[in-house]
């Protein structure tokens, strides 16, 4: 088994109503490879700056990721600075430096090439082709985006949306890219688009899986503590592939129980902020929750 | 087995992007009732006035609903209008006319006094108060509201719900009385204002269900041609209390199928204009959805 997560390490600037935290551990590729780490060793593409602090590099090591494919470079590391209102839903972006994510390019390794399953995290589409071009007939690709790339780069979007098995995006994404605001609707239309399952993240609303002849739809966990939403996204699909990784199944079956994975890592992360949820979660913890979402939909 | 409706029958005005239906028939007792009459033979209290259709009367007789609780005074019906964007979720009142609806006093009849279950409809809370009056213990005692008694008549709305078994609401209605954005705090707080279930109705997300050692939620049936939303958690509501009456069993695991049905009779009436599909369903076709929402969510 194997998956490759391509994705950001990142400072996060976070302001909530009760708190503000500067320069705090972010990026897609932070979360989603963590939440991953509980199903599998995902091997990681990113790029990080003078700046970047080495022990979250051991961190990640620690939890079984590998990190070769991790660059460092000159200058400093992509840094996000957002704001969330009373509502955690609402989340205002106050400043994107790309800084050392401006020109990079990523050069996988030989094994990464070859790995049974490739993750496209929200990073530039452009960025998401070029890795496509080099990797050796992955088993699965899945990608991720965020608004910033529909608004400005739709065209090479829906180029690798072509390429791809799986695509993640939430809600509103779905509704803007698909030009059509009934979800299913809209979720039926971008399988027209390529991918051959569309995962739409609700939020505190769960997440709805569509396929051809498929449909499954997963509740959030409830949480009653939500401190920072930041990466609740990346985390769920970093658990969702990580699952199928360690499955190495790509049925409805296995989607249907990945998702409810994913449930259950996204609700870990936003109970606190940055990626402290993630680092040291026992499997008893994910399984108990993953009980608790068994009992909440039953009837 | 007997179950007592107390709500609105009305002539509502609906715009949607798409048409504009003026005078079809609405009020929270009309979908409740329709909804209710495919588990039960409810009993209903309304008032209607000189304009409203004897039709309509008959068609609720035909569905086994006993109409003898519906008053026709002098005057014109209770008539609401409003408007939907291109988002079916937004909805905006242009116009309530309460009409004879202002001055309504019901006056139970002996039998509808002495019934299992008593659902207050979203009127207002001094007449929901003025029949919990006249009832002789009914086993269970559920009400709904709208946003307009939360804003003008809080306190009289809040010692109804000191009375009442179940405690229906919409999400933003459930925010608001609890003063919590987290939607599962704001459940448990409404838990300490009296009832002992709540039950909050999600729209386009379905609905969670909050007991003390309780919690459930359903997902909304996947409606891809939504036509008209209203009545749809009056239909949910309807349902709900039909199948309780059905079984005579309040108990948690009766409440997860009840919720289930809900959805199921909401998704037929957003499907058309008015009670339009709520008139002539099947009891296949609502199996076949119930169904739909096993698998839907089973993993």
């Amino acid at each position: 088994m194997s998956l490759v997560i391509v994705g950001s390490l990142a400072f996060d600037t976070i302001e909530t109503p009760f708190a503000k935290k500067e320069r705090i551990i972010g990026g897609s590729c932070s979360f989603s490879a963590l939440a991953a780490s509980y199903f599998s060793d995902p091997k990681v593409v990113a790029v990080i700056g003078e700046d970047f602090p080495e022990a979250f590099v051991e961190l990640l090591q620690r939890r079984g990721v590998d990190t070769r494919g991790i660059k460092r470079e000159a200058g400093k590391t992509f840094h996000w600075e957002g704001r969330y209102g009373e509502d955690p839903n609402q989340r205002t972006t106050i400043k994107t430096e790309l800084n050392v994510f401006q020109d990079f390019k990523a050069q996988l390794l030989p094994d990464y090439a070859s790995s049974d399953i490739l993750f496209l995290g929200n990073i530039d589409p452009d960025l998401q082709e070029d890795i496509l071009k080099q990797v050796h007939k992955p088993r699965l690709i899945a990608m991720d985006t965020i608004n910033l790339w529909i608004n400005t780069k739709l065209e090479a979007l829906l180029r690798v949306m072509r390429e791809v098995d799986i695509f993640f995006a939430n809600d509103e994404e779905v509704r803007i890219i698909a030009g059509e605001l009934n979800l299913i609707k809209a979720g039926r239309k971008l399988l027209e688009k390529g991918p051959s399952l569309i995962v739409i993240k609700k939020g505190e609303h769960g997440a709805l899986l569509l396929g051809k002849d498929f449909l499954f739809g997963t509740l959030a966990y409830p949480c009653e503590n939500v401190i920072d939403p930041t990466g609740a996204g990346d985390s769920f699909a970093g658990a969702f592939l990580g699952y199928l990784d360690k499955l190495q199944e790509f049925t409805p079956a296995v989607f249907r129980k990945a998702a409810v994975y994913g449930s259950v890592l996204a609700s870990f992360t936003i109970e606190d902020f940055s990626v402290e949820r993630l680092t040291s979660l026992k499997d008893e913890d994910i399984d108990r929750r993953f009980a608790a979402l068994q009992q909440l939909v039953a009837f």
